[in-house]
């Protein structure tokens, strides 16, 4: 016994205290381990009883160092959670966002910077050559008290007000529901609520022109497995002085299916618009393409006291195809003994994507969403996403007393998206005819392409 | 002893690892225990040196728990430490703000977005109805290096630049004293330097024609106790061009009661301006409503080389309720032969929480601020705040040969606050009578609303 | 061996708990350490044994404290990496900016102020003294997806689009050379492409009306250990309609020394400029101050199909002095029958640093960079950096038919550097004589200062 304590000592001192090193709080075991030999060797216990004891001890000792380590794991966890419980999520990647841990709160900062540049083969035409910055915005978006919604966003390409863009507070505590009061878009047309960063093509189509787009107002949302419903009411544009009338729009969509790679969807909108005490209103477009400020077709200000705008929409995906088409028309009421005149347009497009992407849709807002890559581009590993697309418009600005002009185009399409966030396009337009108008008879040529980067 | 080991081994195997997995590094302890057992079992101790040593091993045995958590929860404190203390402090409740942990650099980005609507019940006012965004700004404010603040805020409503409001740098070594240079307010008029977001009413009162608001300059501010002086040399307004004159404004104010529901404040203005080569001034005010540009009373742009206002404030609180008035004269050199004249105005109002809040004063700069509601609302909860008002306010711009026109009006408002950060206003406006200048006898009713964001 | 065991026993539940609150897990070497004593005092162990293994013990009681802390250390230290590891770094200090841990993402929030104030002593030259915020912006950049750099900045002093600054795109994936695509600065002239904010003079020199500063294309730019190269191709001004021509810039720049306070630098710059569809073009340049908008040299619009620019640099630094020289010149080829013309202007500066700073410069792009003062500014501490500047600049805008004006000008400065962000500047100017144009003999003198802040 003596001697064995003696040994067991020394091989302690010895072997232990290297032991020590990688597992220090285990010498007790290592002791116990040694101990069991000497007992084993000076008879105390047998082989057998050894064996069992030796499995046990050693069995302890992996239990003893996985626990206590657990053990530290958890403190760790604890004090870590409670040092950082004050932190909030910050986002970095794809876009800049700060919220609360609770989600009650949350910060958001974006832009986009739009380039194009465009060439115009004219014959009579004066569509001027040249570049320009289509857009360039900042915004500052959040969520406050959890249900309230807030955004500001500013095109810094235009003069105060006009640059106003979004400007609202949007109240969310009625899911589905929402409320929205302040400056935004009001629910109308399929391609004017899809966000611009989001089209297929550089410029929305030339049916365009009767969507209203944003206005100071009021409006309520909401949306169901397959539908969405919009309205609100509207009074004049952020950089009209008043009075400039107000309208009242609805749209409702239905989208029977929405699957990630196939979607159907319809769509019906309406707007009745009053023109104000200012009595007048005016309808005219671009050709596609917004380096130019000439517009080939353009009634000029007329006398109307209000209008009445309806239009339906036809859109679908399967896999890397989409197709996409609306059809505007406009009923206007002119002030005093003219007679009514309805003015008109449509387009049809579709695309395809060569890498295999398919075109996202949001079905809580029965919109298009953003195009992300399979494989974002980066040199000699991926090619970001190709997307070859076309499409056919027209609209009609005349009628009765009123020679506006009809215009009819064809556009070819090359979209490279290198990553979610930067897109290359490329547009070639050909305007078919135009008729009537200043520019009877235009049949411009139009290659134009743009860089896109938002975050 | 041999057979008491075979035990002691045994036992400590069997119940130590399981103790071990919840208390890993004290299964020494237990075995102590177990060979404490074992001694008392074979008398080498009695029953009471057992129980004795059995005692001071329990408490030991705590105490090493204890103390290792302890030791083990220090070291983990020291490097969560460690580990986050290059993180700043990041505000999302309320205002989105990040600081560093001294505190000696600071950044935060703020907004405002307020939506009016107006109906004005015309006789020969021609005042239009309609809708406007009254204020849509962002702002960028921080603090460097521990005693510089800097500001810049913009103003997208308006051209540039005048859009730049608060654009400036304070130095706050000299506590209190502050020195600031830059596009700032000159101290003038408790209404004028109240921030907008926090008024009573959705405009100041008539006599705000008078209060200097914002020009380019350096200025100094500092305050005790019961009081604040500012003061400070201005120049033009930073829209204008040079030689636009220049203004020597001071304000001193006196609080002898600031508790936190009950205020007394007393305070004296005074500005000197030049009105630089052009030597021409003009005052003109809207009727307490914005989204009209008509001006009821208005000077036209007449010749001056300088002139003098001076003011008196008087106000208070006493729990739900308060009171607010301040006078105004302004003396006007007419330049050449011209003979001076005196302009001015005054206003009362008070108001009432009908909810129980008071009125946030803020001595250190003698001005209000911005009321929290008791319970901020959320349906079928908590509703806010809710706050009536009266004024009563008048301003005479006729004098000599000067005929801008006299008005009075009352108003009635009726203010929601949602939170701190979200409030509804509701006024109606009697112009009580207009006379003189462009609209004698002019007597129009308003009703206009206000939604307010600001983060 | 029993009395042994049972003054082990107390000695180890009095000494031992005591211990283990300092060192708990260790409670079992303290045991060895009695037990050693215990063994040697009732003979077991020799004297010369027992000093033996009370040192190994010792030293294992040593190793094992310092191991078993160091694992819990490591222990701590990983896990805290795991629960921070998706935090972001976030700047505070000097600048707002938050990355993400791999770098990939960064997000920057900046700003600047420039508040001058200039006092014009004028002969015939119709300056106006006054105040005035010379520039007022903010910007964002990021960086996304590791190799593309975005950057948005806004002038809020102009109105749009002329406020747009940097507005661009920037592919930085085949290190050391960049790809830009936007709105940005045509490689042209040390002192136009070094930062407004780092300039030694309030304003540039008079040659800098030559340089093409900002237009909407694309460019690209690298360099080596002791060179810089940059050429792109750029259509028109951001603000301007199409067609508005193109130009094609080049800069080389070599600077065979570039330690931390020895600096030599030579470059050469060229641009042709196609004057677009409009073919007219002017010349015309304020007198290195901005408060006024007169320019004593001005050639006025005239026609002009294109023009060449060449230019030279000159520079250096050698501990607290510097020196810096530019001449620069166009050929003007006028439209039809009119001769071309040559302009030409050149400048020479030297400062010296008071308190010894050295300033910087940017070998990667061939430009200054921002001066670091030694000590900050602080009440009673630290004085900043002061820095002691003069220059000579001449302008000649006059030939053939042109007769726009010659001016020369000197200039001494003061800047005061309070910290890297805040500094105060003051400018004697003295324009020797303008000779022709329309403020022939003119000869004013101006007296101007600067506040500035950026971040």
């Amino acid at each position: 016994m003596i001697h064995s304590l003696k040994t067991l000592l020394w091989t302690l001192l010895v072997a232990g205290s290297a032991a020590l090193i990688s597992a220090p709080a285990l010498a007790a075991n290592d002791a116990m381990l040694k101990l069991l030999e000497e007992l084993r060797d000076n008879g105390t216990i047998s082989e057998e009883q050894y064996e069992k004891l030796n499995d046990a001890a050693l069995a302890e000792e992996e239990r003893g160092t996985a626990s206590e380590q657990e053990a530290v794991k958890e403190q760790v966890k604890e004090q870590v959670e409670e040092a950082t419980k004050d932190l909030p999520e910050i986002s970095t990647d794809g876009k800049f966002e700060v919220a609360s841990k609770d989600g009650n709160w949350r910060w958001r900062f974006g832009g986009r910077i739009q380039v194009d540049g465009a060439y115009y083969d004219n014959d009579n035409s004066e569509l001027a050559s040249g570049v320009e910055i289509r857009r360039a915005r900042l915004n500052m978006q959040g969520t406050i008290y959890k249900v309230w919604d807030l955004k500001f966003e500013y095109e810094f390409t235009e003069s105060p007000p006009d640059g106003i863009r979004d400007a609202y507070i949007r109240y969310t505590g009625f899911k589905p529901t929402s409320l929205t009061l302040g400056n935004f878009k009001e629910p109308f047309s399929l391609e004017q609520m899809t966000r611009d960063l989001y089209l297929t093509f550089m410029e929305r189509a030339l049916p365009d022109v009767f969507a209203p787009s944003r206005f100071l107002g009021a409006g309520v949302h909401t949306y169901g497995e397959t539908w969405t419903a919009a309205t609100g009411f509207f009074g004049n544009n952020v950089a009209e002085d008043a009075p400039e009338g107000y309208g009242i729009p609805a749209r409702v969509t239905f989208a029977p299916v929405h699957e990630e790679t196939r979607v159907a969807h319809l769509g019906a909108n309406f707007q009745w618009r009053s023109t104000g005490d200012d009595k007048v209103t005016r309808f005219r477009q671009r050709p596609e393409s917004h380096v130019t400020d000439v517009r080939l077709v353009d009634t000029g200000t007329f006398d109307a006291s209000s209008f009445t705008n309806a239009g339906a929409e036809l859109a679908g995906a399967y896999g890397p195809w989409s197709v996409q088409g609306e059809y505007i028309g406009t009923w206007v009421d002119q002030a005093g003994s003219d007679p009514n005149v309805y003015f008109w347009g449509w387009y049809t497009q579709g695309s395809w994507f060569l890498t295999g992407e398919s075109r996202p849709y949001n079905f809580s807002s029965g919109i298009w969403e953003n195009v992300k890559p399979k494989q974002n581009f980066s040199w000699g590993d991926g090619w970001g996403a190709w997307e070859a697309a076309f499409r056919y418009s027209y609209l009609d600005l005349s009628d009765q007393d009123i020679d506006g002009g009809k215009q009819d185009d064809v556009t070819l399409g090359l979209n490279w998206y290198l990553n979610p966030n930067i897109r290359f396009m490329w547009n070639l337009i050909k305007v078919l005819d135009v008729k009537g108008g200043s520019f009877n008879d235009a049949k411009p040529f139009i290659a134009q392409m743009r860089a896109q980067v938002f975050w």
